[in-house]
């Protein structure tokens, strides 16, 4: 199970190996959100995301003489995992959608990794991925629920912690783009027992871990796609996850599509930043949604984002 | 004179108050540049430029009991005054060319200052600056001619050093995205006697800088207008940097308008900034241009882009 330990030993298997993102923030975007606005710039981290970070953590901690390593991702923990095992001499072969962002597609492939294709709506990932892993000896590194991957994304928590002192900053509300939960629970691990609250945020249709939270049970989403954020599209909250999520988050956020392309927008302007619409629902939350204390810390979890989408915010919100 | 004790003293003086910008690089950023690049992203800085730095210098330094402060700017500067006035409660006129960029008129409204337009072609800035700093006591921060200003600027280049030597690089080339020369000289000063050769780069048509150094006296520019990269468009080297230049700096490199634009998007799909175009040029001199070495570190001196140029040049080139 992860917990601090095995963050912090995270944390150090990765130092020189991952960038330590700064903690963004802007007066214009303050005035924006009517409230204090810090942003974990996770979009400069190595491969676009936060991902990185997991996919080392799990890729550094296998026994030697390991074959290759096998993940299935809409796109970001693909490149995170494409380069990570690329860094430690490993062959990485990727199960992807075929509706994910090309992008995605083209900068795993570039990172070295064999790419491998399956339909979202009627393809079984956890299925397909296990065969490929079997027929070639290849260990599989979940997206989220794996103990070492949640400790790398928790890395984010501790470094959020010691960024937001330097800023004068004692506590606050610290809210995450929440997918799986692999990140959510990894900073809500890191900040336990400290003045920082995290809460999930998702996009509208797509709120299994706010709706679960509530319910107090893993619930499922009633569609598989159809929002833009497309990196955080997951059916139900992880196995692993859930449990760490419902014993330290507090009620998950939901926020629109439109407000996450407005937020990734107002990133563009104010931050300089690029984020993906699912990389970008955290900042929405914080900059529109009402009920929120006067100091947030949210993630920009991603920047993987196809230039036709970013293009068609900038020509509607720019 | 600036020298590296006047750096140190306003790297002293802006600690805490200016952020220290992340080297990026990215490993398909290296494929397609054929070398490996560190890109300094200083549109990552408060104000959206490495011209806060300059500004807080200077601001900072003044004596006691000042009434407040005026600065002339196409817009970067501009809004580093503007915010660095106001964290100091002083009142700021900034005198702007009316064909400034939208988002840097209404930005440095936004940082409070009092915003005075001028026609680029037929206003003389430095004329006008001067009588309304006379008329109501305010003291004037020139763009790059203050030896304060080039003091600040020159910070980046300390950070560069330290942040070179974590990313295990012994000596490179700096490129410097180059206006007026302000960033170009502070850096230059910063990197005085390391193995670190600072090269100014500027936009095809405005390429004062190159051409002066190359004829050992200051040389002007046919046109005062007509590039995309606004930022940086100058009519010839400062009377305070082009020395500093001229002792200390490599060659003069240039890039095309197209080249730029390529950079932005660059940028924004591999290093996730939003860059400007002017901010764009020492990162395409670093990506297109030959007879470079193999590592090259480049300033992307700012992000405060119009949404439609950011755009037009996602659907062009993305």
């Amino acid at each position: 199970m992860t917990d601090l330990t095995m963050i912090r030993a995270a944390a150090k298997r990765m130092a020189g190996h991952a960038r330590l993102t700064p903690l963004l923030n802007a007066p214009l975007l303050d005035a924006i959100a009517g409230r204090r606005v810090f942003v974990k710039a996770e979009c400069l981290q190595l491969t676009g995301s936060f991902k990185f970070r997991g996919a080392w953590s799990a890729v550094s901690g296998l026994p030697p003489g390991m074959g290759g390593v096998i993940a299935y991702s809409s796109g970001n923990h693909a490149q995170g995992v494409a380069l990570a095992a690329r860094r430690h001499g490993l062959p990485a072969v990727i199960v992807m959608p075929s509706d994910a962002p090309q992008v995605k597609i083209d900068n795993t492939a570039a990172y070295g990794a064999e790419v491998v294709l399956y339909g979202r709506a009627t393809g079984d990932r956890d299925a397909i991925g296990a065969t490929i892993a079997a027929d070639r000896g290849l260990t599989l590194i979940r997206p989220y629920d794996d103990a070492q991957v949640i400790a790398g994304q928790g890395t984010t928590g501790l470094e959020i912690a010691v960024q937001a002192a330097e800023a004068g900053v004692a506590g606050a509300e610290v809210l995450v783009c929440c997918g799986g939960g692999g990140l959510t629970a990894g900073i809500a691990l890191a900040l336990e027992g400290t003045p920082f609250r995290v809460r999930p945020v998702e996009p509208e249709g797509f709120d299994d871990t706010a709706r679960s939270l509530a319910a107090g049970t893993p619930l499922h989403n009633a569609a598989t796609t159809g929002s833009v954020c497309d990196a955080i599209l997951t059916p139900t909250p992880g196995q692993i996850t859930f449990p760490i999520l419902r014993r330290l988050c507090g009620p998950g956020l939901v926020v629109s599509d439109d407000q996450a392309l407005r937020a990734m927008v107002l990133a563009f302007a104010h931050l300089r930043i690029v984020l993906e619409p699912g990389g970008a629902v955290a900042l929405a939350a914080a900059l529109f949604l009402p009920d929120l204390p006067d100091t947030v810390i949210c993630t920009a979890s991603g920047g993987n984002v196809d230039p036709r989408v970013f293009r068609d915010a900038l020509a509607k919100y720019g």
